[in-house]
C-alpha cells in the first residue's frame, strides 16, 4: 500500500462559472475543435498535447485495442445488458472487469519485460546494435532457462505473422518513433525464433508494449490503454445487441449443454 | 425483453490467420494510420468512416465527456484502485457503474426529448423556423404544466452560460451540422427562459444531446458516449492516484466524520 | 436526486481499539456465535435481530435467490474470471451487474404492485377476505385493461406450478408470517387465472415479493436481496470454473458461430 | 491459463418443470426451511450440508466479514448509487471491485502461508506441538530474513488485540474445529512477538485465514468469502444511503479540497 499523501489534491481539472480547465488547457477554447479523441487521451494522461508524430502513433496504438470480435469481454457485456438494459454503463463495466492478466496482461508484460531489460536511463538513446543484440540474447536465454513465457509472443490464429505487428511498426517508423524498444523486441523475436528453431508470432500486444516503452509510459498504466479502447468497442457490441440480440440465445444454448448430463432422460 | 433472434451472429468483426476486419474494413490496412480514435468509435458504432465534418463534431462531442474533475465516478474509481491496485480494469469499471440516470442521464434525456418532439422523419429537413418555434413553445408549456424538469438545462456552477455549449454549437456550425435539432434546443432554451422570467443555463449535456440527434444516433445509445469517454478520463485519474494517492486520505477523513457521533467521548 | 443531508454520518458500525459495534451490537460478544448469516443480513438492514419466525422466513427468502444454474449472470462471471483470475471479486461484480429489471426486477415489481394496491397503513392488519378480494379483482382488471404484465407471474419452465412458491408460502404459514400480502397475491393469482381462462404460474419472484411486503421492506431495497444472495451463488460458480473451466469453450463456440457467416469459405 | 475442459458442463444446479436441484438436493424440499444462509453458502461451495459444528464456525466466519464501517468499498458503492440509483446491483458491484490484494487479500495470504508451511497431507492430523513449534519458528525466521510481511498480522486500530480473533478461536474451540492450523497461527503469533520484542496484533483476517484452512478450502477461493459477505454489508449501506445520503456531500467536500490549489483566488 503506497503511503498516502498528506493532502487531497488533484491537478487534472478544475472549473469556475465560466471556464473549465483540463490539464492546464481551456476545454472550450484550447481543446474542443483542436484535438481528436486520441490526442485528448494523451493529454489526460501526460499533461501535454502530443506532437503530430506522437498523435499518429498513439491513435494507432489505441485503435488496435478497440475491437477483437466476440471475446469473453464482449460476451460478458452482452449477458449483462440482457439482464439490465436500463444500465448500459454497467454492461460496459462488466465487460471491462475481465481485462486482466490473461488477455490484456501480455501488453503490460511486454512493456515490463522491455523496461526491465533496458531501463529508460540505462543506455544512451543511440545505444548501438551490439548492445541491443546482447540484451536480447541474454533475455531469451534467461527466459528459456527459467521456462518463462515471453509476453507478447505467440497467437492461436495469427501465424506466423500477426498482421497488426508490421503495420504498427511501419507507422512508428514513418513517425520517427521506432526507437530502441522497437528494435529490442524485434531482436528478442529473432533470438527466440532461432532458439526455438521455428517461427514464433510477435503479436500485437508485444508490438504495442514496445510502443508504450517508446512513449515512456509507466508499465503499470499500460493496461489502461486496453481498458479505455475496449470501452469504445463494448459500446458497439451493446448497440448491436440492442438491435440483434444474441445473449438470450447463448444463455439457452449453454445452459442446456451444461446441465444435459444431470437432467432425467 | 426483446425477442431473441434465431441465430447467434455478429457483424462487427472477424479475422483469419492474416487478416482482421472491423466493420468491413481491414484493421491493418484501412484503419490503422488512417483514422483517429474518435473516427474509430464512429466506425465501430455506425459501420462507416465519418466525413471530415462529422469527424470534427464527433471528436468534440466525445472529448467534452472525458474529464469532469473529482466526480463521484472518479472517487469510486480511486477508492477501488486503493483496494485492488492489481486490477486497474476493475477500478475503471467501478467508476463507470455510476454513470446512470442522475449524471449522464440528462444527455440521453435531452436526445429523447428532442426526438419525441421532432421525430427524424416528421418534418422536412428544412423545416421552417415557424414549425420549430411552435414545437418549442408547446414542449416548454407541456413540461411546465406537468412540472417536469427539462433535461439538459440548469447547472450548479456554470451560470448563466455553460462555456462548452456555445463552443460545441460553433463547431457544429463550422461543420455544417447545426441543423434543426440544434435550432430546436436553442428555441426551447429561449422559450424556457421567457417562461421562467430569468436566465437558465443550457448545459453541455443539452448541447451534446442535440448533436447526437443531428447524427441520428438512437437515444438509447447516447449514454454510451459518456461511458466510453469517461473510461479515458478514469484511466487518467488512476494514473494520478498511483502517483499521488488521495483515496486513503479520503477514507480516513470520511470515516472519522461519519462515525464521530457514535464513538465514546 | 435526493436532497443531500447536511452531515456525513452513518449509524451502521463503529469501532474502538477493543470493540466493534454493528447496528448497536458488539460484533464479538453479541453477534458472532449468536446469529446465522441470514440473521446478520436482517440485522444489517433493519437494525434489529430477527425473531425466530422472522429468521426462518428471511433465511428461506434469501436462500431461494442464491442459485439459478447457468444464468446470464453466471456466464458473465465465468467469462470475467477467465480473463482476470487474479480478481475473483471483479468476476462476482461483473455477474451482479446484470441483476437488473429483466430478471431480479420482477421481485421488486411484485412488491411494488402489492404496496401500491394495499399500502401498509391502508387497511387494518386483519382486513377481511372481502376487502382483499375486491383489491385483487380491481388490480387484475386494471392490468388487463392497460395490457400490463403482472410482475411475479409466468415462467418458461415451471408450469403450471413453480415448486418454490407453495414451499415458501408453507414456511411463511408455519411461522405466522403468511399475512395479508401473501393472501393478496394468492387472490391476484386466482383472479388472473379466471380472467385468462387458463393456468398461470405464480413464480418464486412473486412469492418472494409478497414475503418482502410481509416484512415491510421498502420495495426499493427488494432487489438487494437478490444481489446479496447471488453473490454467494456466483462464488460457487467461480470455484467450479477454477476446477472445471467452461468459459473458454463457450467463447470459442460462440465466436465461431457468431462470425461464421463472415469468414471466407 | 488453465487448459479448457473438452465439455461445457456444470454440476451445481438443474431444474425440470416441477423440481429445482442444487448440489444434489431438492431446493424446495431439502433446502428451504432446513438450512440457514451460511449453510446454503457452504452447500453451494462444497456440495454438502455442513455439520452443526461446521455450521457454527462457518456462519461466524462469514458474519465477521459483512460490515466494516465506512470503508473505501462502502464509499465506492455509495458514490455509484448517487449517480445510478436505479441500478442498486451496480452500486454493490462497484463496491466489491475493490476487495483485492490490499484489504481482503490478507485473509487469502494467511491461508496460503499456512498451507505452504503445513500442507494438508504433510503431517498426521495429530501433529505434535513440537512439529508445529518448529514450523512456526522457521516461518517467522524466513519471513524476517526476506523482509516479508506476515499476512494476517498488524492492525491500525485494534492494538494489541483484535477483539474478533479470540472470539473466533473460542467459537472454533467450542465446536471442535480449533485444529492444527489455528494452533500454528497462534504459534506464529508468539514467535513473531518474541522476534519483534513487542506486541503484534493477530488480526481477524489471520484468524479467518486459519479457519479456512481448518475447513480445507483452497486458498484461491478464500477471498470469495469476503466478497459474498461484503455484498450483504453493501446492501445495508445503500439502504442507509437511500434514507440519509452522504455521497453528494462527500463529493462536494472532496472536490473542493482537491482543486482548491488550482482555482483563482
Amino acid at each position: 500500500m503506497t503511503a498516502p499523501s498528506k493532502t487531497i489534491r488533484s491537478d487534472i481539472a478544475w472549473s469556475t462559472s465560466d471556464e473549465i480547465v483540463v490539464r492546464g488547457k481551456s476545454l472550450p477554447n484550447e481543446i474542443l475543435g483542436h484535438l481528436n479523441l486520441g490526442d485528448m487521451a494523451f493529454l489526460q494522461l501526460t499533461g501535454r498535447v502530443p506532437t503530430a508524430p506522437e498523435s499518429a502513433v498513439f491513435n494507432a496504438l489505441l485503435i488496435t485495442l478497440v475491437e477483437h470480435g466476440i471475446t469473453p469481454s464482449a460476451i460478458a457485456a452482452r449477458m449483462t445488458y440482457a439482464g439490465a438494459p436500463e444500465s448500459l454503463q454497467a454492461a460496459v463495466a462488466a465487460g471491462l472487469c475481465g481485462l486482466g492478466t490473461v488477455f490484456v496482461g501480455s501488453m503490460e508484460g511486454a512493456s515490463r519485460m522491455l523496461y526491465d531489460a533496458l531501463p529508460q536511463d540505462a543506455l544512451p538513446q543511440d545505444a548501438g546494435e551490439a548492445d541491443l543484440d546482447a540484451i536480447a540474447r541474454d533475455l531469451v536465454q534467461r527466459y528459456r532457462a527459467e521456462k518463462r513465457i515471453l509476453p507478447g509472443f505467440g497467437h492461436p490464429i495469427h501465424k506466423p505473422i500477426d498482421p497488426r505487428t508490421p503495420r504498427l511498426f511501419a507507422i512508428a517508423e514513418e513517425n520517427g518513433m521506432a526507437g530502441r524498444y522497437v528494435t529490442l523486441i524485434q531482436k528478442i523475436h529473432a533470438e527466440a525464433e532461432t532458439a526455438a528453431g521455428k517461427p514464433l508470432t510477435l503479436n500485437a500486444t508485444g508490438a504495442l508494449g514496445a510502443l508504450c516503452c517508446e512513449f515512456g509510459f509507466p508499465w503499470k498504466i499500460v493496461r489502461g490503454f486496453g481498458v479505455m479502447a475496449r470501452a469504445i468497442g463494448l459500446v458497439g457490441h451493446i448497440l448491436e445487441e440492442s438491435e440483434r440480440p444474441m445473449a438470450l440465445n447463448i444463455w439457452h444454448q449453454i445452459e442446456d449443454e451444461a446441465s444435459r448430463h444431470a437432467r432425467p432422460a
